[in-house]
């Protein structure tokens, strides 16, 4: 491991890895007014959700590390404290970034991005009628994380209203990943897409108390076939299987054949028992894979 | 468009349709200790970075919403300011999602997840040895947003020091994402991973003026064969070509051929010329795509 002093680089020099490693990054894709109700639309990467009771997004316009500068975003919240917060679905992407150039004050990216503005219902900022989910937000504070280039400004928002299309809902009326096909920032000129066979899952154990890989028995933790990810899968079971399930699995004609083939070759046994317990693992099924491993040559 | 507004939804209604929206969510590993030295060790998805100078990186263990208590990695560092922020690559997902589970105050999850903790050097929670990226860091503020279930915490971190396994940097030294393969957090049991075909990139506009999609002709802007991801790339560039070029361009003989098969047939040339465009732009040269989108049949 290398280890980085941040005071031992130049800020864009620290910038370039944090952006590389804090990824991917949600993207919010922002609409503000000035107090003359001229509308500016940009991203920002600096993003998240943070709260749920208040519903709190946040999102940070930096001071320009070049010269200090502050973008119109933040000028503008400062002046109407209300915002409208999209999401960006791939569909999108290229004329969210073109919205990022920095064009003069006073020009609407809306136009320059060829995206149409909709009149929101509660706040000032208009909406992107093509973006695919909208939060109307309140500003309610503008906090300043540092006075110098690259210094962030948390702008607290609250969520009043959401504007969602119907069609990334799923039959529960849940938001479907896929049909959301969201994009997001990763360091340098780098976003990811999440959809396909990007996505997977992981059953939360918020409602199990899993026995650990600390209480998986060392030959199985020291397996050099099994990976972490395999380990942490099995330690999230609640309870392993009793003897008599693992005398009933073991008599399956897999199971027998195997011992009958590696009766001499306590090694080999081993060896394929947690190649084939992996198998079943990453196929999905953890009870048949703890099954497998637990059992005994003689 | 569906209209949804958080009051007239539970807050765990809400939530599922916040986490479904703001994704994917970057994954922060959080170690920290208590005043007695005990360890903890849990993920948050509520997270990012949103400063660079000073380096600052926030994350928000929030208020159960079932019961309105508290995480031990919250009263931890309001015990023990300090935290090591690691990020999580997909050969440690399952042990990340292992370590989420609600082991009682004192379980060291570490040892749960299987992970190996290496100290620190300059903040008192040790760092995750498998991990690839890790940041030791004071905590310069905790800032509740909501004193009800549901409500967040903002961790407001500082980077002193950063840990990098070298394999994942590419030749000069910079953060290579496929070599990092990050996972992050999306609704439900959602998770992605930011490599391979997933990743793709972005020319940054920043250094650039881009016409915008409002000067782009309006045959061009108006073409049912051309996506709002095309428009956006032909609205980066800063000058369309010249008259000379596009007479070059012009005697080339694929534009030769189209000009005599379609000389009778003024809608079909416009609908090959704008299909043959879309290809060389979703190519990447979106010079050509407008020297030929800018050809006249006559």
């Amino acid at each position: 491991m290398k280890t980085i002093y941040p005071k031992d680089l130049t800020v864009p020099e620290f910038q370039t890895f944090l952006q590389g490693s804090i990824a991917p990054r949600p993207i919010a894709f922002v609409s503000t007014v000035d107090a003359e109700g001229n509308v500016n639309l940009s991203p920002f990467s600096f993003f998240n959700m943070f709260s749920t009771n208040p519903p709190i997004l946040i999102f940070s316009p930096s001071r320009r590390v070049r010269d200090n500068t502050t973008k119109h975003t933040l000028e503008n919240v400062k002046e109407v404290p209300e915002v409208v917060i999209h999401v960006v679905h791939y569909g999108l992407v290229e004329q969210m970034s073109l919205a990022s150039t920095e064009y003069p004050k006073g020009v609407n990216e809306f136009k320059k991005a060829g995206l149409t503005a909709v009149a929101s219902e509660l706040v000032k900022p208009p909406r992107v009628k093509e973006a695919k989910i909208a939060f109307e937000c309140k500003v309610n504070e503008v906090k300043p994380l540092g006075e110098q280039g690259g210094g962030g400004n948390l702008v607290i928002c609250e969520v009043l209203a959401a504007h969602v299309d119907e069609e990334i809902l799923d039959s529960d009326g849940v938001i479907g990943p896929s049909k959301l096909d969201l994009v997001a920032r990763l360091g340098g000129n780098w976003y990811s897409r999440s959809h396909g066979e990007s996505l997977f899952e992981i059953p939360k154990p918020l409602r199990t108390m899993g026995i650990g890989v600390d209480e998986i028995p060392a030959e199985i933790r020291n397996s050099p076939v099994l990976t972490g990810n395999n380990l942490g899968r099995l330690g999230n079971v609640e309870v392993l299987p009793t003897d008599e399930e693992l005398e009933a699995y073991g008599k399956s004609s897999l199971i027998e054949e195997m011992r009958v083939r590696f009766r001499n070759d306590p090694d080999s046994w081993i060896d394929h028992l947690h190649r084939y317990a992996k198998e079943i693992l990453e196929g999905g099924d953890v009870e048949t894979a703890w099954k497998i491993l637990l059992q005994k040559l003689n």
